[in-house]
């Protein structure tokens, strides 16, 4: 009984490393039942990004795997394919990402799916959408930053491209699955019928970043450049004061005004070059240049202290480690401590905003490599003799083999 | 009939610039009646981030408002409430992004709508969480991104912060918030109950993040630093080519294997520093800055297709304009060229990976502001010389009033 919103909704997870695991892992915390099925080698992640005393669950493992169960399957062996087959059989949701022609080789390509289960929601995380040329490439974070225009925002800002240091495509497209996850689910409620979404990596990532930069673009023919000037200057940056860094949000006019006679320049509001937002916009290096200047003299807690006081939206840039120890987030709770089995005390990541009770109550430690593979095939039907000779057989693979 | 899954579902929008209209677009897009509240000043974005012909549809509003009618409201007069008032009785979801107290005033406190509308599902989109110490402050993209680590991961790898040059966290929170109301909606559809959602900015991004970066301060006590070192590396960049930029994700042996002797170096496959993945992570500065020197040498297009004959996964860096140019993207027609009625052509951006029939089959262009308000407001039950009354008293302001 996990007591969320999902509770007796029973999902199939077949995918590794980041975008299917964080997706996953929001319906596992909304109180489905995630089954996630690995390879005997495990999900690349237990070993990528960080050392764990264990040897298994990296820290980047530990935050995107909790509230799920671990099985692993040879899905080369038969009796592995039946045994997932039997799963599949019992899931109301299948996530995969792994390619269509693997999915086929394992009976589990969308036709067959959607046949045999039509109450089945399979979505499909895919690198690149069906019926366009690159469908049947894999997809990765960084390339799909570069192509799908994430990287080129900092080219047009700073004249070189960079990737956001993090794997923010995975992270993007893993909530746009959980929605689309969520659209079937609700129009299965009323209607019976489940059915095959895929979701574009590629795709998803250029519709969430032309959205805001497409700019004269827009338009046809073309009236001008990409982008929208005012979010790629240079000078739209956390702004250095005496001793760190300071954002300010000084949009509205009433905002801009006040915030030049925080830093002793009034006669600004005034200025046609600054007085509104247009103006502004219009004259967008020269309003940050000034600003910034003034920003320097003074120490960052001091800033937010005036621009509190005169109504500037204001705050600090944190590093990871003073984020960590951020007030109002020790407040809400959002690091929370959990005592995992395997790795003494952990820092997990609560899920944000809960007062409407959508999330589940309990709480299930990210697994090891095959923790839960006995239990899940007992509940599926099998015998203890069939999942003994599975685990001998090494087609079930489980602790008892040993944490390599 | 709108024909997408949320058809027959009505949505009241008290939203404005980008996280809440992102949210109730794509609402719209799956077929929701989205209905956007504005003041009689209208939506900040529509004049800011790009001029636009008409002069109130700048090119980042038209890509975030499309498949919404719109109605603008003078809130300080009674009359414009008791409309609100009737939308709001008729509504499945609400969504907010004004501060309490000003809800308060409309008289749409949380409270109140709860008790007056137990089926309503009431979206508060919020900078930081109810309980936490900075509750009632107004949130920001540029402050969010500052505060919740995404500014600190470009300073762990760069020695500075920055922020992603788009209102990402804006865009991320918008996808967290209708991801919330999709499981609200799933719960209504269950239990016949709405509630009230606070989707808090703060701690969305700070989790989003976090989950990615907390490295070894996810161990109590602490075994390290914070972050992914691998991704963090300054070396971890679009990479240059003699005449641009590629971006290659080599991850696993056998790729990082096949990446060494594509460019010439096969003696690093054996190579104790680089032949594993432990390894290539103990040893990223290296194994980056060899990799890069050896790409220098030839064109993007060769080396892209050297790559792909060696099943090295590789792409292009975009520009924004060649991203709208991609092959692929015109193959799924990602952008689509629209009849506006008021700006001419203009190119949408279609909702990626549309197999399942989930979103909506018409197409709503960007609205004027108040451009629906009249049929809104007979459609709830006004007659016509009641609304006649609230136009000639710029109660409902409509085009009538002349574009400003």
């Amino acid at each position: 009984m996990s007591g969320g919103v999902l509770e007796g909704v029973r999902v199939v997870d077949l995918t590794s490393v980041v975008v299917g695991p964080v997706a996953t892992m929001n319906l596992g915390d909304h109180g489905a039942d995630v089954i996630k099925v690995e390879s005997p080698d495990g999900d690349l992640l237990r070993r990528l990004g960080g050392m764990s005393r264990c040897g298994q669950l990296s820290p980047k493992f530990l935050h995107m795997n909790r509230n799920k169960r671990s099985i692993a399957l040879d899905l080369k062996r038969p009796r592995a394919r039946q045994a997932l087959e039997r799963l599949i059989a019992s899931a109301d949701i299948c996530v995969s990402n792994m390619r269509e022609a693997a999915m086929e080789r394992l009976g589990l390509g969308r036709d067959a799916l959607e046949a045999a289960y039509p109450r089945l929601i399979h979505c499909r995380l895919v690198g690149f959408g069906d019926g366009g040329r690159y469908a049947a490439r894999p997809a990765y974070d960084g390339i799909i930053q570069g192509m799908g225009g994430m990287t080129a925002i900092f080219e047009e800002a700073d004249g070189r491209p960079r990737f956001v240091p993090m794997t923010i495509a995975d992270h993007v497209v893993g909530l746009v699955a959980v929605q689309q996850i969520l659209y079937q689910l609700y129009r299965r409620e009323r209607t019976g019928k489940g059915g095959t979404l895929s979701v574009p990596m590629f795709e998803n990532l250029a519709a969430f970043v032309m959205s805001e930069h497409m700019g004269q673009l827009t338009f046809e023919p073309k009236r001008g450049e990409p982008g929208d000037r005012r979010v790629l200057d240079p000078g739209t940056q956390p702004i250095p004061t005496k001793d760190g860094y300071i954002c300010i949000s000084a949009n509205t006019d009433h905002q801009a005004h006040a915030l030049f006679r925080a830093i002793g320049r009034p006669e600004l509001c005034e200025d046609p070059r600054f007085a509104t937002v247009q103006a502004r916009y219009a004259n967008v290096s020269q309003y940050f240049s000034l600003r910034n200047a003034a920003l320097g003299e003074r120490t960052t807690q001091e800033w937010l202290d005036i621009l509190g006081a005169a109504d500037v939206p204001a705050g600090p840039s944190h590093s990871l480690m003073s984020l960590l120890d951020d007030p109002h987030l020790s407040d809400v709770s959002l690091f929370e401590l959990r005592e995992h089995p395997y790795e003494g005390m952990i820092r997990n990541i609560a899920l944000p905003g809960r007062a409407a009770d959508l999330a589940r109550s309990d709480y299930l430690p990210p697994p090891l490599l095959g923790e839960h593979g006995r239990e899940i095939l007992s509940d599926a039907g099998l015998r203890p003799e069939e999942i003994d000779a599975m685990v001998a057989a090494r087609e079930l693979v489980t602790p008892e083999h040993g944490l390599s």
